[in-house]
């Protein structure tokens, strides 16, 4: 079994608002040497396999097929091998 | 100047459904042996400092008073030196 820990952001040349926002209120809470908030987006599962390469290839798939927008956003992951679920 | 990359996830005993809908999703699509879908947050930013326990300090303080819900979630970040903003 794999965990696979998955990060979904924005390009770079895609405008945040949410960002922004929250930029706003960091710098009001007096944290203002905080700059370019970015926010994304987390996602984590287990693949129930025991071949790295079929956990890898699942993860990308749902990243392509449902996770991430290929227009707007990337994604990168990382895989751990695990024993027993970690959120079951 | 540091660069920040905080990940906040529901705790364990919290119920998720955004991520059950997700697992939903992605069960339909194929890809069956993917479970225990758990949906989180990503934020990134810079630190306008040199000093990496500031950056560390003022990282955990937009944590605790921002980003993360301490009855709810629980936050991780890293930090790397940079030499120019990630995000400009």
């Amino acid at each position: 079994m794999f965990h696979s820990k998955i990060t979904v952001t924005l390009r770079t040349s895609i405008l945040d608002p949410q960002g922004k926002a929250v930029e706003h209120g960091i710098h009001s809470l007096g944290m203002t040497n905080i700059e370019h908030v970015r926010i994304g987006k987390f996602i984590e599962f287990d693949v129930n396999t025991e071949a790295k390469e079929e956990a890898e290839r699942v993860t990308m798939e749902a990243c392509r097929k449902l996770l991430a927008n290929p227009v707007m956003e990337d994604f990168t992951f990382t895989l751990e091998k695990i024993q027993k679920p970690v959120h079951a």
